[in-house]
């Protein structure tokens, strides 16, 4: 994938996220109108790149979305969809566990939930909550947080192995670009329904939460599980960087429609 | 909902499916160009409807889309889809049931993935496989089958009295329609991935599968969970009937924002 700016947001594996030198203000030059242009001709190529990896049938595909409250997870996922068949493609979003959740090893739901082959899975947070907020709030103690990155790690491999492609982005915003969101909420009436309180007592921890995610994605950062941190504070750069790196990505996997079967050449349907 | 082609498709609870007597072919006087813009501009509405099912969180609603092989079930989900927040619609293909579905009761995969209060479920084929290919093909014996109406009443007036708004689809084709798309998926490279050999074999069975479908539709069609029959052997008259549907159904819902919260009166984030 020789795009540049992909190349900008990619983690490298082995180098660290380096949160703090990045802007979640970063445009990359661009202008709004022509982004917003770009973006939407670039998603009108995935939907024939999709029936191909559903045709193909062995490979699936994994975005995992994962950033602090009010940084556009729902508006990304919703900008990406705009291209993509709603056959093969399954969005789904985590929220603290329960039920038999509660009783199982932090993997298990994410498991159950992955793409199959041929699919494409968007992750609206993930397995990655239970070394972010998990460890900021100290709902397990540090000898087991610490330990799932390997855990996640070596889930990764297994699904890369398996078949799956993973692609992890988080979305970067500033921590006053989360306040202009938050009292949005708080004001707007068709918004407040978004709105928890417990996003405050999240945002009272932002530099807990930071070193969080600095060291989430410096220790998951792979080869086969690469993370991009995608700028945004601006939502038209945010959906044209993710539009790039979803195209980017589905060309890169290249999948073939199956040869066609001889022994249905000249079937008649009666 | 007054709409007179709502109303013509609708099959009234205690009156016969009578699909013989209904044309796949039928258009209602639509011209296929403003069919389409008329398509595009509902479905454009859908967005804020569905906002507001999710804001609300009372109620939900689940559309079963039920047609025979090519009569468009794929293509129909995805033009409605073209309107819907993915954040909040599901999308559930149910194929022959394989593992731990095949020790179970008919409902029990069904009820596990219905959508959940604020959410919009959408079933590509469903329980009502349960009364269709399973009865033309004898999987169960008919003193299994025919007890299954009641179950599917039963199980859907529980759905709907708990919440769930119901809408059942059957998609409509003539067997030459059917016989032209099965022509092209065998002939098409591109297309020849959606083709089993096995369609043909249900082919042979129309006429089995027409009077399944007829007493499927005819006991299944409630106040609580209606069928509408829509032609489809063309593909723009099928997505207008379904977009209008669709809207008709949120804007009879008339899902309301939740009343503005006074103890956030004021609160300023920092």
């Amino acid at each position: 994938m020789a795009d540049d700016v992909l190349k900008k947001v990619l983690v490298e594996p082995g180098d660290k996220a380096g949160l703090a030198k990045r802007s979640p203000t970063e445009d990359f030059g661009w202008d709004k109108e022509s982004a917003k242009a770009e973006t939407i001709k670039l998603l009108a190529k995935v939907d024939a790149l999709q029936t191909r990896l559903a045709a193909e049938r062995s490979r699936g595909l994994l975005f995992v979305i994962q950033a602090m409250d009010a940084a556009g997870k729902d508006g990304t996922i919703r900008s990406m969809h705009a291209g993509l068949n709603p056959a093969g493609v399954h969005v789904h979003g985590f929220k603290a566990p329960a039920g038999r959740e509660t009783g199982m090893d932090f993997l298990w739901r994410i498991h159950e939930v992955c793409p199959a082959r041929g699919e494409i899975g968007i992750f609206n947070r993930s397995h990655y909550e239970d070394v972010l907020v998990v460890r900021v709030k100290n709902f397990v103690p540090r000898s087991v947080w610490s330990k799932r990155y390997e855990h996640i790690r070596n889930f990764e491999k297994l699904l890369a192995a398996e078949g799956t492609r993973i692609v992890k982005v988080h979305l970067q915003i500033s921590k006053e670009e989360q306040r202009l969101r938050l009292q949005d909420r708080i004001d707007d009436p068709t918004e407040q329904w978004k709105f928890r309180l417990g996003d405050l007592d999240d945002r009272k921890l932002w530099p807990q939460f930071m070193r969080a995610y600095e060291d989430a994605i410096t220790e998951t950062s792979t080869a086969y599980a690469p993370w991009y941190i995608v700028p945004g504070d601006r939502k038209w750069v945010r959906n044209l960087v993710v539009a790039r790196l979803l195209v980017a990505t589905l060309e890169d996997m290249n999948p073939q429609f199956p040869p066609p079967d001889e022994s249905l050449k000249g079937l008649q349907v009666v």
